[in-house]
C-alpha cells in the first residue's frame, strides 16, 4: 500500500499533501491536468486568502507571497438599496492576499514533487476509485469536477437551494485604481446582485478582479451570458456601464480609457449550485473514501470562503491522518466532527448572503457595522473564523445579542 | 435572568459551576440534597480520578489533595481464566487518586458557594424544568436521579444493551494491605466478572475499596444481594472467600482478622444499565436544555470512567458557555460535537469491556499487555483519554494496528 492517494490538484489536495509530507507520509496527487495545464489555460477563480489560510501556508512552508506588495487589509463596503448608501471599511487583524491559481496551485504542486510527494497525471472518474483504493491506505476525493462530488450523497437538510442563486462573471482588469488602503470592494446593489472587487496578482501583475455577483432576473444577470470573444470592446462598454449605474464605488476609480482584460483568458462565467455533501462514503470493498473541498462543499464564491474551508478541511484531514492512521468508519467520524463547526459555519453563512430578499437581521447587522467600526471589523476578521462569524450571524437573537455585546441594543 | 441553572450537585454539576464562577458566570446549583446529606448517608461510589481530570481540578483551584499520601501510579493487572494467569503491572504519566465522594463533594460544594455561587436545596423533577428555564439563561441538568434522564431520549445506536451487564457490590474495607507501588489492581475472573480494588481516602482515613463486579448468573452474583445487615461477620466471610477462588491477587494482601467493612454505610450493592442519551433537549417554550453527567451518559463503573467523563463533559460544556452564551440548537450542537469524541469513546469502551463472552481482540490486546510493558503503559495512561484508547480498542484491525506499532506485529 502506498500511503495517501489524493484525487485533485486544487488547494485542498495540494494542502493535504504538503502537511503529509510534512510529517513523511506517502502521498500522491491525481489530477487531470498538468502542470502547464494547470498554469496555462482560463483563469481558475479569484479567490483571496485570508490569515488563518495564510498561517497554514507558513507552516507548510509555502508562503511565497510574503511581501507587502501583496496584501490587502480590509474591506470597503458600498451597501446601496437605501435611501443613502452605507459606505465603512473593516479591517483584519492581519492581511489577506490573492493570487491567481495559475500561479498559486503549480507552484505548490513543485514544491509538493520536490517533497517527495507523488503527482500523476491521469483522469480519474468515480469509477476508478475503487482500483484505487487497492492501491492506498486511504484515497481521498479533493476534487468536485466530473462526477467525483457525486460519490458523496448531497445532504438536503444543509443545502437549502436547488438552483444557483447568482449568475457570475469575473475577470481580470487593468484601469481600476486601488482602493485606500488597499482592500477588497464589497457592493450590494440590493436586488441585483454584488460586485467584488479584489485587488490579485496575475501573469498580468498587480491587477483587479471584479467578480459581479448577478441576482438571476436582475439588471446585472446579462453579465453572465454576454460573449467577449465576440466583441471584446462591447463587453467592457457593458461591465463599465452596469458597474457605473449599480457599483459607483468601484465605478469611480475606474479610468474608463485604461479599462480592458488583462487577457482572453482572464474571464470566467457560469454558477455555482450550493451543496453539503456527506464527509464520507464506503466502497463494496469495505474502504472508506473522505470527500474535501468541492467535493464536499460547494458555496457561492460572495464571499470568497470556498479555498479558504477547502484548506481548513484537508488541514484537519491532515492531522486526523497523522494522528490516529487507521481508516476506518470511526477515522471518518473522528473527520466529520472535527470539522464540521466551521465547514457548516462557512456554508451556512454563505448561503445566508445569497438569499433574496435577505432576511432582516443581516441589514440589521449591516446597519451596525456602519455604525461602529468595532462590529465592522469583527465581521471583517471574521472571514478568517466562519464559526466565528456564524455565532455572531445565525439568527435575528444571535445579531441582537453580538450587537448588545458592543453595546448598541 | 440569572445566569445558568444547573440541576445537581454531583461532579459533573460541580466541575460546571466553579469553571463558570472563574469566569464570573452567576450559576446557580440545584440538588434535592444539603451539603450534610450529600457528607453523610451511604457511600456514593468508589470513583478515581485520572490526571486529566486532576488537571481540571486544578485550573478551577480545588486540588484539596496533592498530597502524595492520596497518590496512587497505576493498575496491577490479574486476569485468569487461562492455563496460567496474566499478571503485570501498568503505569500512569501522572498519578491518579480517589476520595470517598461524601468528602468531595461538600467540599468542591463549599468552593463554589465561597466564590459566589448559588446552592439551592430543592428537588427538582422534569416538570419543574420548564419553569426553571423561565428563570435562568440556560438549564444544565447534571443529574441522572429521579426521572431527569428521562427528558433525554435514550440513543438505541449508541446503547447496546438492554439490562445491566453487571451486578454491583461495592465497599470500603480495612485488613488490606496496599499493592506496591501503590495502585489500583484489576482482576479478571473470566466468566464470573471482575473484582476492582482502590486505595481511597474516606472518612475513616486511607481504605480499600473493592468493587466487585460480578456476572449475571456467575458465581459471585450473590455479593450484589447479600444482606450485610443480616448478618456483618456472614457477609466479610462470603466477601473472602469469593476473593480467595477469584481474585487471589487482592486477596493474598488481606489480613482476614482484620477485614472488614469500616462502616455499615459504607457499601453499595445495585446494577447499572449503560445508557447514551441525547445531548440536549427543546421545551415547549422554544428553549433549549443540556444534559451532562449520568443524564446524557451511564456508564457501567468497571474501568472508573464516568466521573472522569462527567468531568470532562462539563468542563466542554462550560468552555462553550463562555464562548458564545446564546443558548439556542446551534449552541447545543456545538456543545455535542466538542464532546462527542471522547465521551462517546468511554461508552464503547466500557461496553466493550463488559460484553460477555469478551470479543477476541480484547484478550489479544491484554496478551500484547502483558508481553510488552509500552504497551501496558499506553492502555493505563489512557485512563485519561477514552478516546485514544478506543483508537487503539475499537476494532480488531485496530488491535493488530496498534500492537504492530509496537513492534508486535
Amino acid at each position: 500500500m502506498e500511503g495517501i492517494g489524493i484525487v485533485g490538484a486544487g488547494i485542498a489536495g495540494l494542502h493535504l499533501g504538503l502537511l503529509l509530507r510534512k510529517h513523511d507520509v506517502p502521498a500522491t496527487i491525481y489530477s487531470d491536468r498538468t502542470t502547464e495545464q494547470l498554469g496555462g489555460g482560463r483563469m481558475l477563480n479569484s479567490v483571496a486568502h485570508h490569515h488563518a489560510t495564510i498561517e497554514r501556508e507558513q507552516a507548510l512552508g509555502v508562503d511565497h507571497w510574503a511581501g507587502e506588495e501583496y496584501q490587502y487589509f480590509g474591506h470597503h463596503h458600498y451597501l446601496g438599496g437605501g435611501p443613502e448608501p452605507l459606505v465603512f471599511p473593516g479591517f483584519f487583524k492581519a492581511p489577506s492576499r490573492a493570487i491567481d491559481y495559475r500561479i498559486y496551485l503549480p507552484t505548490l504542486l513543485q514544491d509538493f514533487v520536490a517533497r517527495g510527494g507523488e503527482f500523476e497525471v491521469r483522469p480519474v472518474q468515480a469509477a476508478d476509485v475503487l482500483k484505487l483504493s487497492e492501491r492506498h491506505d486511504l484515497v481521498v476525493i479533493a476534487s468536485g469536477r466530473g462526477n467525483m462530488s457525486a460519490m458523496f450523497p448531497r445532504r438536503a437538510d444543509k443545502s437549502p437551494y436547488d438552483i444557483p442563486q447568482r449568475k457570475l462573471c469575473v475577470g481580470l482588469y487593468e484601469g481600476v485604481a486601488p482602493s485606500e488602503p488597499r482592500g477588497v470592494t464589497m457592493s450590494v446593489a440590493a436586488g441585483h446582485g454584488e460586485l467584488l472587487e479584489i485587488p490579485i496578482y496575475s501573469a498580468a501583475g498587480h491587477v483587479t478582479a471584479l467578480l459581479f455577483e448577478n441576482v438571476p432576473g436582475g439588471d446585472l444577470e446579462l453579465l453572465a451570458e454576454i460573449k467577449y470573444d465576440e466583441d471584446p470592446a462591447g463587453f467592457e462598454k457593458t461591465i463599465l456601464d452596469k458597474a457605473r449605474q449599480y457599483h459607483p464605488a468601484t465605478f469611480e476609480r475606474i479610468d474608463p480609457a485604461k479599462f480592458r482584460l488583462t487577457s482572453p483568458l482572464d474571464l470566467l462565467q457560469g454558477a455555482v449550485l450550493p451543496s453539503v455533501r456527506e464527509d464520507y462514503t464506503r466502497l463494496p470493498n469495505g474502504r472508506y473514501v473522505v470527500a474535501v473541498g468541492d467535493a464536499h462543499v460547494v458555496v457561492d464564491p460572495v464571499i470568497g470562503q470556498g479555498a479558504n474551508c477547502a484548506s481548513y478541511s484537508a488541514w484537519e484531514l491532515g492531522q486526523a491522518i497523522i494522528d490516529d492512521p487507521n481508516f476506518d468508519e470511526r477515522f471518518c467520524q473522528k473527520v466529520a466532527d472535527r470539522r464540521r463547526n466551521r465547514v457548516h459555519a462557512t456554508s451556512d453563512w454563505t448561503n445566508l448572503m445569497i438569499r433574496t430578499p435577505p432576511p432582516p437581521h443581516l441589514p440589521q447587522l449591516f446597519l451596525g457595522m456602519a455604525q461602529n467600526q468595532a462590529v465592522a471589523d469583527e465581521f471583517t476578521e471574521n472571514f478568517s473564523y466562519p464559526d466565528l462569524q456564524w455565532d455572531n450571524l445565525a439568527t435575528p437573537e444571535r445579531v441582537n445579542s453580538h450587537l448588545a455585546r458592543h453595546g448598541m441594543s
